[in-house]
C-alpha cells in the first residue's frame, strides 16, 4: 500500500504548477492518493507558512508524505530536506518551513537530499527535485534508498513556539493566527490594532457584526465576525499583521488603576 | 467497488478546508474516486445552493455519494442528514439543501445521523461528521450500519419547485437561475431588472454584445451575452437577484392595449 | 493499466464544469489518474492556449491522454478532433489548439470524432463529446474503435513556430511568452512596450525590483521581476500583448550610430 501524498504550496490552484508536480507523481506512483492540502500558503513566507503547516499536518493521514514547497530561495543556497515527524514524512526546502513541526514532534529525524535529477530547473524544484523524492518515499523507499543523507535537524532557536501574527486569511474573511488555542485561556483578550477581542465558543454566541476570537478547527486562535468578514471589518488584518495576547486582561486593568 | 464521492461545498478551492475533508476520505476509503463537483456554491445560502445542487446531481455517477456542505448553521440546532434519492446518497445538513432534489426524486429516503465522532469541532462538521459518514457509505455500509436512523423526509412546502432567482454566476460571467428550462416555453421572456430577454438556442444565434437566455448544459435557464459577460452587462445580476418569467409575453402585450 | 488523463481547459477551477467532466471520467475509467494540468488557459483564445499547451504537454506522462478544451466555437462548425503526437493522445476542438504541438511532433496522426453521444448540449462538448472519447482512449481503445476516422492533420501555415506574445500571466505576476527559449540566445533583448529587458539565469542574479527575462521551467521565455510582480511593474503586460525579440541588440546599436 502506497503512502498518500499531501501537497502544501504557495503555487496557487491556478496555473500549470500543481499540475506538473502531480504529473511527476502520477508517473512514479499512479496509485498513491494525492491530497490537495492547500496551494495558497502565504506566498514567499516560509515563517507564516510553517506555523500554518504545523497545525494542519496532524490532520493528514498517519503515514502521509507531505510535499511542502514555500521556497523564495529556490535556486539559492538553502538545502533540500526530508524530515520524519511522528511517522509522517515531510519533503521541502530547509528554510524554516518544518521548524515548528519538528519542534513539536515526539520523534523527529532529518535528511539532506543528495540525489540530483537529470534536469534541475532553476525555478521549479517542486517538480524536479521534491516531487520525485516524495514519490520514492510514497512507494515505500527509505530516505537513504532515495539518495538522502541523515543530518542534524536544522533549528531556528529564535523562532517562537507560537507566532503572534496572522498566518492566513480564508475564503470567509476569517483570520488565523499562529497561536495554538490550547496555550491560551478562554479569558484572554486578543488585541488587533485598536480593537480588543474576547473569546467565544461559537459564532452564534456573538451578536451579528461583532468580532471575536475562537479556537478554530485546527486548534489555532482565529479572528472572526459573526455573519461578517473579519478581514473587511478590522483594518490591517492580513498575513503578517501582529496580534497581542493579553492573558490576564482583568489583572492588567486592575494594575492600571 | 467503492462508490465515488462528489464534493459540493461553499468552502472555496483555496484554503485548507477541502484538503482536510479529502484527507478524511483518503484515510477511510483511499480507492474511492473523489470528484470536486464544486467548492464555490453560493456561500451561506442553502436555498440558492439547493436548486443548483438539484440540477447537478443527475450528472454525477449513479451510485455516487454526494457530500454537500453549505451550512451557515454549523454548531447550531439543524440536524445532520443522510438522504437517498434514486440510488445516490446525499450527506449534509438538514437546512433545505436537499429539498428540491428530494422533491423531484422518484424514490427518496432520509436518515438522521446519530453517530458522534470522538472529536466534533464547532465549525467544521464537513470534516468531523459528514466526511466520515460519506466514507462509510462509499465503502458499502448502509446508513443504519453507519449509525443513522431512518426519519421522515424533512419538507419545506413553502419553497417553490423552481427558483426564479440567480443561483450562480460563473467564470465567464453567465448567470444561472434556479428555473428548469424544461418547464419554460422557448417563447417566454425573462425580465431582469429593466431588461427583457428572449431565448436563443446558441450563443452564435445572437448578435455580439446582446443578452439572452438559453437552456444551459444542466437544464437550467441561464442568462448570457454573446462574446460578453452578462454579469457585467446587466446591472445587479448576482446570486439572489430575482428574475421574472413572462410565459406569454405577446398575450401580455395584447392585454395592455 | 489505464492511461492517465490530463485536463487543460479555460473552464476555471471554480464552478461546476471541471467536476462534471471528471464525473464522466470517473464513471467510465474510475482507476485512471486524472491530472488537473490547468483550468485557466487563456479564455476563448485557442492561439495563445496552443503555444502554452505545446510547452506543457512534454511534462505529462508519456502515454497520457490530454483532454484540451478552449473552444469559443462550441456549437459551431469546427470539427472535434483526436490527435496522437509522440505517443500521447490529444482530444479537443479543431481550432488550432494542437497546431504548434503537431508541428513540433516527431510522429503525428489525426482523426475526426464521428461518434455522436446520445445527449450533446450546445455549450458543453467537453463533458458530452470530448470526455467520453478521452475515457475510451484512456482505457486502451484505438481512435477507430472509439468512433473516430483518420483525417489529414489540419494545418494553419500562417501561424508562427513561436509566438511573440504573452500567453499566460501566473499567480506570481510572471508573464510567459509563446517563445521557446532554446531558440533565443542569452544575449537577446526582449522589448515590451517602452522597456527593453535583458536575460538572467536566476531571480537572485538581478537587483530587487528589476525586470528581466529568463528561460522558465517549461522552456519558454518568461518575464519576471525579482521580488516583484512583472504584471504590475510593466504596464500592459497581459495575455495577447506583443513582445519584440532583438536577437542582436549590440549590432543594432552599432548600426544606429
Amino acid at each position: 500500500m502506497q503512502r498518500p501524498i499531501a501537497l502544501f504550496t504557495d503555487f496557487g490552484m491556478a496555473g500549470p504548477y500543481l499540475g506538473q508536480m502531480k504529473a511527476v507523481l502520477a508517473k512514479a506512483v499512479p496509485a498513491a492518493p494525492v491530497i490537495d492540502l492547500m496551494a495558497d500558503a502565504p506566498a514567499f513566507d516560509p515563517r507564516a507558512s510553517a506555523y500554518l503547516l504545523a497545525a494542519l499536518v496532524p490532520e493528514m493521514p498517519e503515514r502521509c508524505v507531505v510535499l511542502a514547497v514555500v521556497d523564495p530561495g529556490v535556486g539559492g543556497a538553502r538545502r533540500p530536506l526530508v524530515a520524519e515527524a511522528d511517522g509522517r514524512f515531510l519533503v521541502g526546502p530547509d528554510n524554516g518551513l518544518f521548524e515548528p513541526l519538528l519542534r513539536r514532534a515526539g520523534q523527529a529525524r532529518t535528511w539532506e537530499i543528495r540525489w540530483q535529477p537529470q534536469r534541475l530547473s532553476a525555478s521549479f524544484h517542486g517538480r524536479d527535485l521534491f516531487a520525485p523524492i516524495a514519490a520514492r518515499l510514497a512507494r515505500g523507499d527509505s530516505p537513504e534508498a532515495a539518495g538522502c543523507e541523515a543530518v542534524e535537524p536544522p533549528r531556528l532557536p529564535h523562532w517562537p513556539d507560537d507566532l503572534a501574527e496572522i498566518v492566513y486569511v480564508d475564503h470567509y474573511g476569517n483570520a488565523m493566527t499562529g497561536l495554538r488555542a490550547d496555550a491560551v485561556p478562554g479569558t484572554a483578550r486578543l488585541r488587533v490594532g485598536e480593537q480588543v477581542l474576547a473569546c467565544a465558543d461559537t459564532f452564534s454566541a456573538v451578536a451579528p457584526g461583532r468580532a471575536f476570537w475562537y479556537r478554530n478547527s485546527v486548534g489555532l486562535v482565529e479572528i472572526a465576525v459573526n455573519r461578517g468578514r473579519a478581514a473587511d471589518a478590522l483594518p490591517g488584518l492580513s498575513v503578517g499583521s501582529a496580534v497581542v495576547l493579553e492573558r490576564n486582561p482583568d489583572a492588567a486593568a486592575e494594575q492600571n488603576r
